[in-house]
């Protein structure tokens, strides 16, 4: 790393880091707001992790909360979207109208957090043609043309495992930059291609290993958050 | 921590461990073996932490790799297996029969992994009474009685934001020790219930923050798997 680098803090964030920005936004957008300040501790306490652990993560970001007063809410959600590189919108395709699709297609989330699905693709015959959520379902053959005239950046997956790699492949020629991957498998894509693998059997087995945990052992447990 | 955790080192793995042997068994079951024995450095690569990590992980586990030879393949997963807690079936019931529970329904890697989803409940009078991949929908009226019932210590929450805490509380005082939430809320449960929150925006938010970072910048990314 150069010490160029140095210059941009945001750059530098480790991935720990920005899950943990995430949620705390999550919660500045979720009532945990108070008169238009927020306090580590309540912030700590929604995420799970020590007061200290909130401060430092923000004085990166250059937000210093004042003592017995807290965090402006709304100076801290922007500057954590951001650092997050969301603000802005993203425009991305959704490969693969299943079920899961459906459900993404119907998540108000994405869509409040700046996630734009413009274009929905399956390789059925019986699927091309039909209307889902107000978008027309076209034939995975036309990626190559279609992901460009969308200006699409990112790439959600939602196919069987079998599938996962072609359409990666396709999608990544295309010029998308970043996938969501539904499929149980890594994907291989350029170094410029990011991916992020949601992989619902690994956050099963995640939960059985903390129920099996003796009480008190879990580290980095999501914790209840103030005010129960 | 008392000195008596000390002689169980599995109870003192972090959650970042746990999931890095999630996906190391995810490696192992998925064709990364090689005659019977796979490499720290084929798990690096395909799981994208270094080595030297995937050794220490491993050394945890009482698993030394020989030079040359690496590791038993079968013997490995079986350690990862008792140590995540899943050599044995978890029972579970999936709460919210929409588009995303169908999903899970037919996703095999639940089922693979020795995760039985075990009964359905909804709110819906539309939805009681249906049959959804082979498993009756009960109303959620009956989940204090229908819990124990099934003998289910985990719950898959597919609900609506305003729905999920209500029935976190009701599964919670059903008896189940575990709960897999896909609303995107935190939910507030006694220390003695755990809960994995799968919020699918923040997977999209990550996967933004990665695509916005320069090239070789973002840690802990996934990286392709060998033999690419």
């Amino acid at each position: 790393v150069g010490a160029g680098h140095f210059s941009e803090p945001e750059a530098r964030l480790s991935r720990a880091t920005a899950q943990r920005l995430s949620l705390y936004l999550r919660c500045l957008g979720s009532g945990a707001r108070n008169g238009g300040t927020v306090s580590s501790v309540d912030l700590a306490r929604a995420v799970g992790v020590s007061a200290a652990q909130v401060r430092r993560d923000l004085a990166a970001l250059g937000h210093l909360g004042r003592r017995g007063v807290g965090y402006d809410a709304a100076g801290l959600a922007t500057a954590i979207r951001r650092t997050l590189g969301i603000d802005r919108p993203w425009r991305a395709v959704l490969v693969g109208v299943g079920n899961l699709a459906r459900a993404l297609l119907r998540y108000r989330g994405f869509r409040d957090q700046g996630f734009l699905i413009v274009g929905l693709f399956d390789n059925d015959p019986a699927k091309v043609g039909q209307t889902v959520e107000g978008l027309l379902v076209e034939p995975t053959s036309t990626i190559p043309a279609r992901v460009p005239a969308l200006r699409a950046e990112l790439g959600v997956l939602t196919v069987p495992s079998e599938s996962a790699q072609a359409l990666a492949d396709a999608l990544t020629a295309a010029g998308v930059r970043g996938l969501l991957n539904f499929a149980p498998v890594l994907l291989r894509t350029p170094a410029t291609v990011r991916v992020v693998t949601v992989d619902l059997a690994i956050q099963l087995e995640q939960l059985a290993f903390l129920v099996q945990l003796p009480d008190g052992q879990a580290e980095g447990v999501e914790r209840p958050p103030a005010g129960r």
